[in-house]
């Protein structure tokens, strides 16, 4: 079986990542791949780890028919263009927060009006580590956003096993690199603005918050920072837990231990890293930098957990996490085209 | 009036930035810089940028008596040989933590075993905008830490305004920088391990937390990360403010710039950046590289105010810190010697 | 069929990464890796990226019989054990400088005496773009070094088509990463020093001429610099030839564009990367980071030709090269478990 | 004495930096600063290290009577506005390539056509190590580039030695940080295409070479390559010398020595480093980030000698060497303002 699959939006930085993985995938064929502004230009000539590629960058306004359609375009684009997606491929799998969240009147409080609010509805929500209800078979997967997903991801065992309650504490600090303010990132992604900076571009209201509090039903403090790195998306989730065992005392790492393993211990993306010894103590981006999978983590601290994710936001913060959730949709092996190990060492992932 | 200074463990990277500070101070002159380990080299061989200057690394067995010793040694040193530093300076400025706490009890409960506890309560903790009492005529002045002086700056004008009491959530999510391992920093500290990363490598328990408490009064959960740069300590201080103006409602910007502005607007070394336009919206450690300002900033977000610094960690929370300490325990003007302009643009500060 | 394989020097850089190539590949399984430090250790307490492989790493003392053994320890080590290795292996396939010179002369004049000169006429000179005479069912291969491979890969089209003659003027500037010194690296390599250089860390004398002398038949002018990344070894080579059409006057764009097709159309790991528009015009080390390719390229300059090369000196430099040769010695498909794309974007690679 | 200053081009890097020196200048003061796009906003919006300066951008139009106006422009806008500036002016000093070269014929080869070509004889050029005739109440001053300083500093005490003939082979391989690229610098600046780069970016061609052989006497090969540093600019000057002693046979150590001390001793921005010890063996952009300093150095290889020079291309290589300059043409001390100490351990400089 061989599923046709065209890239929108392949001259971005997730659009040539899509490029990357289908190209080598065991079950997709890339036909098409879109750029406006790079039309007839070869995706070489964008993405030169790509250039054996003998493919050229078409513009979006005649989509081929296809199995799956990758939309990777700008927030807004794809609400716009829904219909022509849908009527050009079985399945759409995008990539941007238009069909993230659950309501209209969710979507209009963090983001401007949404303009095809009907296929809202239609939409499957795809972390898969969240749970893979409705994957099979969507026609419309809408995949999760990169800072949500490691936010989500350090998160999640922590509410499963009724430690952490919808009234508990939680602070989200998240450490980015460039690759998040994608291919034209303005003055404030300029090489000599942008290196070696600490610098906190979201301290509050970042729009991942919304489908955060909608998957996981916590309401978290959430503040991303800009830093020295072009991959990766790290946080780190400072949370008070006040039920189950926390009720009692103090939760003790193994507690921690039961918890992430039942959270986790089937999953093919996820590794927990939680102390022990040598350089590499806890999650870090480097050691997941150009692969599908996320490092998970924790450190006790009386009241106090902190709970740890890294992952390659362009992987499993965006193409990885599309491309797994178009394995899901088509009843494929959920891990074909993902397995790439990672690299040591690595510099800026 | 030339006061004569010496630096105790002048190869380290405090003891270096001591020498660039007090060879350029206008009323100290340096006679004697140490090093064990380099004994009879210049100290152009360690620091490539004093390559100019006329002086060697002696042995630290035998001390000129001067005016003021500056020991830039790991902790446990200036404990050990406090009377010997004493008996060579009259005013003994250590950037170590020896001295920083109040009491032999607090002491060893953060670090092993105190040695020369009779001195703990002549020494003058030196944080100078939490206060410059006892530092005039000092004879002996324990510097600040590096992350404990960037976050106690990020929150000292919540407390001093009322707004964050004794009782408050407080989380401090630090960031810094690689030279904050020191000169010999070991398999962690190489270049391909240590290149872009986001690692916690201190998630609970950093021994800063203790002088933090002690100077603020405050209980606070503390984490610190390295990233990818050379010099700098950021500080994001998530709080959860019950006290003043909070009690009554959500704290407003305008509370907070007139609580920031309360706090420092007669501080030299303190800069607030809080919002506004352009790249550098927020505090950012590179805007202070190679200077002894701290930048502090804050956003209001509902009932969290999430509080910013960002220092050089060599300059503001190391040797320049000790100098500004220095300029006060001799009645000097305060900014002597620190009033370097900082660089634009600059990569990894 | 599957080929047993084991990795003595497992706990370097290229070691590392020989373990991460021949896990995936399909033809070869890892039986041993061997680390006298890290003894016992999971491979994964020292390669993050290996987590994943139940694997610990054993005494070198006890060598179990393998097809290929694949030697990635320091120059010297391999000379001393080189008839342990033989007993233990059909095949030795070594990534040190210890077989790679054709003569004992030879290699007492670039480095310390030779222990087993008997050996160095059985060894294989690998690098596969040069030649694969004798690689096919070789007992010893010696893998060509990282910096020598660039610099070749870069000239042999002026060479193989007249243009470059032995007596021509060749500059060889090389900018290569911190992998290159190693998992311990020493001061020079550690974060805070090595960060932001351009350091000619070899102006004169670098140990690689002499392969390259050997192998082109060319002398060369060498020089290495250090520059801020981890994986990378740049070539630029200045080069004023004097035969073939040079003799008749200036070179020209298309009369190099033959040289270069003629030289490589065939070559499974070279890319040619000359002039063109967007960012990417000329060899990058960033473009092949994580492969086994080499970008190959060149600028016609009166009567001076620059030619370039860019590869890994982790993959193409060392482990990756070492698989092609003894994918050839054992007479596989060439590209087994060597087809991984690159990444874009990608930071220091 | 105080002088006025206005600085024509601001808001760019080298205003940028020019506004830092004659800010803490003891002779200059800032009237102007003018910048078209950020007319009316304070300094500090763009260069954050300025926020404490009481000064607003202006437009260009409507330039204040000063003794000294700094253009630092991109080229091309000082030979169209040159009377105004001399209406405006004493002295000009010219930042950018307009007034660099001698002749309308010269500056036609290179860039495009002279729009003020009488004025190209009243311009002094300014690279003060080269000499400092005609400086001493020049009105148009030309500050040298960048890249063409780098190389010369190298290359000079070679020249004036003998060593190094008109017809000998000189090739000059630089390396050089993002800040060439000014503060607007395109896709290829961006951070996540620029970080971790070793890239040619001008090969051949580069319209520095112009100069140099203006100003030496010299034909050279020059190449250029991006590295991952913010600013610095480091040349290798591989040469090939047949004069003086290289004519009797080859050029030792010592030769080299005396010929750089004879040409350097007395230069105040120039320090000699070749070889030795320690960790910092030759010049390095890092040891003379923020000054104005240049290291020089020297390597012998045979019938190569190969000369190193680093800079900071913002500071000697812009705005340090405009503010030399004008020291000299008003008569004041020439390290006025000039005497900045650099960092250790810094990033990327």
């Amino acid at each position: 079986m061989t599923l046709t699959a065209s890239v929108v939006g392949a001259s971005g930085f997730a659009g040539g990542e899509l490029l990357r993985l289908l190209t080598a995938h065991p079950e997709f064929e890339v036909v098409q791949a879109t750029s406006r502004q790079y039309e007839n230009r070869t995706v070489g000539y964008v993405h030169p780890n790509l250039r054996e590629l003998d493919l050229r960058f078409s513009a979006p306004d005649d989509l081929d028919a296809v199995d799956a359609l990758f939309a990777a375009t700008p927030h807004g684009v794809s609400m716009e263009n829904v219909e022509a997606y849908l009527d050009a491929a079985d399945t759409l799998v995008d990539l941007s927060a238009d069909f993230r969240l659950g309501s209209e009147a969710a979507y209009d409080q963090w983001y401007d009006g949404h303009t095809a609010p009907a296929y809202l509805d239609r939409a499957v929500y795809a972390l898969p580590e969240l749970g893979r209800e409705g994957l099979d078979g969507a026609d419309i997967v809408a995949s999760g956003g990169c800072n949500a997903t490691a936010t989500m991801l350090a998160l999640k065992p922590l509410v499963d096993a009724g430690l952490l309650t919808p009234d508990d504490q939680v602070v989200a600090d998240l450490k980015v690199g460039s690759s998040e303010g994608g291919a034209g990132g303005g003055p404030a992604s300029s090489h000599p603005e942008r290196s070696g900076v600490v610098r906190p571009y979201a301290p509050t209201g970042h729009r991942h918050e919304a489908e955060i509090e909608e998957q996981l039903g916590l309401s978290l403090s959430f503040s991303v920072h800009a830093v020295d790195m072009v991959r990766g998306a790290a946080a780190t989730c400072h949370t008070f837990p006040t039920g189950g065992k926390a009720a009692e005392g103090e939760i003790e790492t193994p507690d921690l231990w039961s918890a992430y393993r039942d959270a986790y211990e089937d999953e093919p993306f996820v590794r927990l890293v939680a102390g022990g010894g040598g350089v590499y103590r806890y999650p870090e981006p480097k050691s997941v930098a150009g692969t599908n999978l996320a490092e998970v983590g924790f450190a006790a601290d009386g009241d106090r957990v902190v709970a740890f994710a890294a992952i390659d936001n362009v992987m499993k913060g965006a193409a990885g996490q599309a491309v797994h959730a178009a394995n899901l949709a088509f009843g494929l092996d959920e891990t074909a085209g993902l397995n790439q190990l990672g690299l040591h060492p690595v510099g800026s992932p």
